[in-house]
């Protein structure tokens, strides 16, 4: 992958639709298939009863439904090989994930898993996170998308948290990518207002670690104007709903912007991103999984900023998100622009407010 | 589909690489295909050495290769009917359109109608363009494209003429997504400057009739941001390429721009667009074959604006585009710069110049 030399390939469909969340029934239907592993949290999916109808919408298909309830944020390797072990046992034939990032990410994991041969253990699914397995065959995977963050509704890969090792790495293979995601943009409308903003962040910093490996943007154009676009996108939609959470305009914008994010159109010709932001709160998150993603990567950027400022990297990039996104300048005006914003939304800023304590 | 329903679905696997279009023969023989219809013009492929490089590629796999030459722009129903004879003749696997669009629409035509029963007639392929047969089942495509333009490489629809009818008209479905595209950059800078012109023209139309369905643009803001991002991306590309028709960034930076512009990437959430102004260029060509797609839009662009404005018809669209893409203001505007953009590039702008004659 280079500025002249690259590719893009994605086949998921999404489909963006209120109360839509039942149909997922019908596309598992007309690929004829006849079991599923429902995948989902802590139990809000039944509060706001989306979980009641697209159970019944299975049901009504004579489709089987295996359940694996209690995937956490910060999704963990043990609810995975429990997910994977159910699969095995039954030769469930697809993947549901109902809810955020972390049911897709475990789902994905379990997807693999589930297609090992007889010789390989549930758990050796850490393998594939070590780079030491290749994951060539997956259960497809059909979902449901209730938090607009991550990515992974329309992506390949997924991040998985070994608490043992305290380590939350991530992988990607290309039969990872979800059949059908359905994203039913009226639910979103109900969710705490911290965990909104933990998306727009994640969105956010996902389009600027795809653009930041470019030294000179305007060798990328098309790809650079597309993401300035996207993030100014999201901080308009994140405006308008922290005043009124039921402007579904407003959050339709959002939910488009956040898949894009991470759907690799944003990364086009654009070198393969820098992550180190996402590494840098994944880690946070092993030590203290307490910590959202997105509450993490807000105080994890700006460092990133600096560092790279102080060094003398990156400079034109970073004045050109400034002066584009922020209407600032330089890296320090990109810091002070990242930083409003969250003040604005009530996200902390600094390592102290994130860890409730004095941290040095 | 509207602003707050919408979908995305695009399975195409799109490959930018200099001296790539060898590459074509992995792709099929991965998939284990053993014999393709090989589509073509007229012997400008031949001349470039892209086709020997391609027919070489395909030996060495052991792919039988089949062959129709002589496809035209504006491409025939005739050529259509003669190749989805020769792939039921032979029982043929695949279709790789090797040049422009039009080379890609014959091959999408090509690839439903060899799947076509026993009971049905090759020439019933028409019947998909009058909407009477439904196309549910094709050949995969797999293609390399020499000259960016009609975003066919990455779309599912095409459009044929038929001659005796004096009809050009367009048909999709799923089926039609080609597999994979490849796009070598390089031979896009062997083109006459009037041909890349066509294209530059095309894609812009694209993005325009994508978006211009809408009159309150603020409320599809991260799509509407993205098109026009990708109208400037175009104008750059286009101007940097007239300058030195080897700047392979620019090159880069256009042949995604202008796929982006009709992959419906540009049209997501935008209510299916208005496609007004390709229809009366399909018009025009229907009269007089000879009409190159992209000289014929040029002119009828600016009528279509000049129409809807008089209603009073889309006036804050027309306004955000003139100032957003060519800084300057109101439906004259947008007039003004794309007919500034035509001149510059030494295109036709009115009927007279583009049918050589005075035209009434």
């Amino acid at each position: 992958m280079s500025i002249t030399n690259f590719q893009f390939y994605n086949p998921t469909k999404l489909v963006v639709k209120h109360d839509a969340a039942p149909e997922i029934a019908d596309y598992i239907a007309a690929d004829n298939i006849k079991s599923v592993l429902l995948v989902y949290g802590q139990g809000s999916v039944k509060r706001i009863g989306v979980y009641d109808k697209v159970v019944e919408a299975l049901k009504s298909k004579n489709i089987t439904i295996y359940e694996l309830p209690g995937v956490r944020a910060n999704p963990e390797l043990q609810t995975v090989i429990k997910g994977i072990d159910i699969c095995r046992c039954h030769k469930i034939e697809a993947v549901l994930p109902l809810g955020g990032g972390s049911t897709y990410d475990s789902s994905k994991a379990i997807a693999v898993g589930a297609c090992f041969s007889d010789d390989i253990k549930s758990e050796q699914i850490w393998e594939c996170y070590e780079n030491k397995r290749i994951a060539e065959k997956a259960l497809p995977i059909y979902g449901v998308l209730t938090i607009s963050a991550t990515g992974s509704e329309m992506n390949n890969g997924g991040v998985v948290q070994n608490d043992a090792l305290k380590k939350k790495w991530s992988f990607g293979a290309d039969c990872l990518y979800p059949k059908v995601s359905i994203v039913d943009p009226k639910i979103q409308s109900f969710l705490p207002w911290y965990q909104q903003v933990n998306g727009f962040v994640d969105a956010f910093v996902h389009v600027v670690e795809s653009l930041i490996n470019i030294d000179e943007p305007e060798t990328v154009e098309t790809t650079y104007a597309y993401d300035i676009s996207l993030c100014r996108s999201i901080i308009n939609a994140g405006d308008k709903l922290q005043i009124n959470t039921n402007d579904h305009v407003a959050r339709a914008n959002f939910i488009w912007a956040a898949t894009c994010a991470l759907n690799y159109i944003s990364g086009v010709a654009m070198s393969g991103g820098d992550w180190a932001t996402h590494l840098l709160q994944h880690s946070m998150a092993a030590v203290d999984t307490k910590i959202s993603h997105g509450a993490g990567l807000g105080v994890a950027f700006p460092a990133f900023v600096k560092v790279n400022a102080m060094r003398g990297l990156r400079l034109k990039t970073f004045d050109r998100i400034a002066r584009e996104v922020f209407n600032k300048q330089g890296w320090q005006g990109l810091i002070e622009g990242f930083q409003d914003m969250l003040k604005r939304w009530g996200h902390p800023t600094t390592l102290n407010e994130l860890f409730g304590r004095e941290v040095n």
